[in-house]
């Protein structure tokens, strides 16, 4: 508990996710402000560096990683934008908390991954902010007590209460399912190997031409399998959920169950809406993490090596949604920075 | 409710199944008395019968069927002698209650379709005794209302604390998972496509060489998937579940969570340990809507179809186990018969 | 499992729970018969025994106890008319069982209590079925392994949609806390020994004058204490929890947490809407294991002391509601008869 | 968003729960650093002093509060001393966050009303963090909308595994059930106006001389009733629960029922061991609201006027407890400045 200089953030990208980023680092997390804001459109940028005294806005990632009071980097632009700041970041040799997805697809995923085993050492954690959550951290550890024996199944829910308009079919799984698919190899410390998406068919309250809900399994090179039901308009709320089936039990997290009332002939409660309500507390957790071990000097959570297996797994998802069967999943040899 | 006399029932085969069975229409059910026992081993039938006032002890249900006193037959004979037993309840022109299975296959099974279509109307009907577990009947009302929309998967946990000596990989699929294959052809009223199996890492706590866990995906004519993990060695209990996902919501049966205790630093309950405690209820209310019906001179619940379609899909679900893969399911064309 | 002779039961009473019993006794039950029904609306009597075969319609009591196909007497009239009929069947000597109330009032309560010891033997059963509720079944099972140490106190929940036009102030506690007095002494093993009701504020509900919700608190010779709400225009259901916290542990039932739903932005499942639907199965479970018993030549099920002790209590319950503050329940030396 | 100067906090008492609120606003609260500790054991003042840069040592809270960098004081220091503490914060002029109990009695507590009146403004808060749980929060809410009518009575349940040794039958109602006291008033948004004791047979698990558990009513002048079981050596762990029974509905909270496990022949999950446990989430929110609102220049949350109407209820609820029956509870006019 040695006092620590306040860790001066530049947040590159200023939408819903960045503004929220920002908030947060300015009001909730402890040790840490928001020196930098970035963003192409200047006048948002402004807008947003205007709530934070002292906090200057950049239209270009490079100028704020070379300002003094720049200490680290959280990246939360659009997906395409985050291989060039990764890079940046790299060089000014500032520690990176990078919202998911790490790169849109493998391929620059990959090269992310060998930039920084260029630096030889990790600078870069994945935003996959489940990691955090509560219930998925009480799984994790029973997972580890050793208790219920080792994993042999792991059973997925997704629902969100409806798609936004730019949805597509293979959203479903590159930006949803990514998700499941981390928590996948993170749950059971296995690597991702095939995967096979099944079409049941579309619910009538899904956009035309969206293959709505979806089902698909993971295979680990654990031999556990991992199935995923991603449904997006669902109707009912935001719901995840999860169930470790392991050799001598097993474990559910996500019924959300807390206040339970009696009323109109129903017991029961209310289902979270958004993922901004479900997971709140996870990326409270996530960055109040990342402030914590960069001020000690260290990196952990997520690495760039999970953010590319997410990648591949993904890829393979959606060739398996459009061309149907099941696809392998081809990793490069996982480097030793990532042990 | 006009008196009727009571039915005289030949329980066919006297071992665990058939001596519950005689239990029963003896202490629980109404309006049905035990006339008739048959069993191979004529000590083990006189044993039987002994229990019962005015019970006789067969060696052969042709003459126990021929017996002034019997009305109708309950078959709990092993599986291989059910296709005999049937058709000469046919030629008796008698009721039938057959367990599941039908018959060992399907070639079998369509025999039996086949002859009770020649009688040109039902009497039998299949012992798939979920569909009278109250849960289950909760979950097929809830789905008939609508209120959820159509079904669009299904998902089914089938858990045993642990499998008898004799259960090998295959009856994971033909023993086990026959009842799933009843109850998603039932609850989504669609017939079963094709199966997919798919084999996770075996429990180190199942037998050496037994394929357990297995994960099965079933399609349906009616677009819909539905899915089944099958863990006859959890260690834990007897645990069947299921989970219909629907256009606007979903529904949940068999957490199985009744008197909720808190010691021991734990809240929770304990789990079924086999599925005489879980379903004696159903057991029960199936004898006696069997006894009702037939009573009333009609033939309601599962019928040999339900029996002849389990049949082909859990061959087919066999097939895919053994050799990997997609295996489709080919069905005769559906007698009206069974509308 | 030796055959006995099917029981032949004259139903006192044709009212809603009678003539339920007649179907119960006629449907459901294994191993008795209605034989005779009896109701001072002799037409009423006759269309009831019309539905089923050779069942005589009495106006009286005593001549139904005097016919030869009578071997037990169920006793469904309304409270005030159970002394006169207990005591009949005292002198015919004939099996009964009696629904609750066992009489309108503790002196005549005790009537009935010396009546059945000058006989020396049970011969009555109070119909309280709550312990024949496979959850109560369970707290009760549980609390006897001494797992959870001993209890120390009982909190109760009884609630009812609505409450029927006649009902008043004083039945929420003689009509529907009976259920609990009768309960906690039958769980705890005690006697209650004081009591007293508080008056929340009445809901707006309620109709006019009815002091509706009613707390109250149970004192009991083993020192345990047990409350009870009694809501009887709750509005949302029928609900009867109760949990009992002892030494060790503490365990809960009623919460009927059986098929979950997600829809419309909520979680749950459906609550019974009244006792039919709540305990139904305890009914047919009363019945049953009262016709098993009587044909066995025993008495079980709750005793005629059970029927006095909870008439006393209520008693001094409703003069607690009226007047105020804690009342001392006084009973008469328990006679040996019922240990 | 503007930004505001960080607070200087002053943390007086640095035992268990001062050293906890050290840690928490600096590693945790967002807004807020400790420039002071406080104890007048010099050594451990200065021991935890040493684990925050910048933060000074004293042994009287006058000279913490007089200095420069002090803008809000945290009394965490023992019942005892919290009246001086909070005079001489009045007199600084300084914002302060008050651990419970305001003070160890009614007539002290009231002293400090009237010191905080002759303010002619809210400077303090008390700790009641329970008002800052989520639970509670969406109870609060849930009642706050109506839609369950009005409150008519509120149950609660607070056990601990185990007392700590210096635990006296009266600290389980000024110590323990003080907090329900908080929370009945909060929910209900009425007075308490009288209380009652009970004491059912003490558990064999108590120590010695402990009325453990008791059995506690409270009256309001809203016409409620609350209901509070204290068993503070419950062995199972620690359990904080509330149900409000209102017109139309209930609602509970405090169940616990996150991560379910299957495994062992029974199904359920861990109960939390202690309050830092259950409430460690309320209060890192209670603290940081505390901040946000000084840094605002306003005062929220529970009031002094709170504090001494849970001191007065507490004392006319230990004497219920030693003397028996029920105690009314006097408190003086409440000012207008606690509206």
């Amino acid at each position: 508990m040695t006092e620590r200089a306040t860790l001066g953030v530049a947040v590159i990208g200023t939408g819903k996710m960045g503004a929220d980023h920002v908030r947060r680092i300015h009001e909730v997390v402890s040790g840490a402000r928001v020196s930098a804001v970035v963003d192409v459109d200047a006048e948002r940028a402004k807008t947003i560096a205007a709530r934070v005294d002292g906090c200057t806005a950049y239209t270009d990632p490079a100028s704020a990683m070379a300002a003094a009071d720049v200490d680290a980097v959280l990246i939360a632009s659009p997906g395409p934008a985050h291989e060039a700041a990764l890079l940046q970041a790299f060089e000014h040799d500032l520690p990176v908390l990078c919202e998911k997805p790490l790169t849109p697809d493998a391929a620059s995923a990959l090269r992310v991954v060998e930039a920084e085993q260029r630096l030889g050492r990790r600078r870069a954690q994945v935003g996959f902010m489940r990691r955090y959550d509560t219930e998925y951290m009480k799984l994790k550890s029973l997972l580890e007590t050793g208790q219920l024996g080792r994993p042999l199944m792991l059973h997925n829910r997704h629902r969100n209460a409806a798609s936004p308009p730019f949805f597509t079919s293979s959203m479903l799984i590159s930006d949803s399912v990514a998700h499941e698919t981390d928590v996948t190899r993170w749950l059971l410390g296995h690597e991702i190997t095939a995967v096979t998406v099944m079409r049941p068919t579309p619910s009538a309250n899904a956009p035309d031409d969206l293959q709505d809900p979806q089902f698909v399994v993971f295979e680990t090179d654990g031999g556990a399998l991992a199935d995923v039901e991603i449904f997006v308009n669902c109707g009912f709320g935001y719901q995840v959920q999860a169930e470790a089936v392991c050799e001598r039990g097993t474990a559910r997290i996500g019924d959300g169950h807390a206040m339970v009332t009696n009323m109109a002939g129903r017991w029961g409660g209310t289902i979270a809406q958004d993922f901004v309500e479900r997971f709140a507390d996870a990326y409270d957790r996530e960055v109040q993490a990342w402030v914590d071990a960069t001020r000690r000097g260290e990196v952990t959570g997520p690495s760039v090596w999970d953010g590319y297996a997410a990648a591949a797994v993904c890829e393979a998802g959606v060739r398996s949604l459009n061309e149907g069967g099941r696809m392998t999943v081809e990793l490069v040899e996982r480097p030793a920075l990532y042990g």
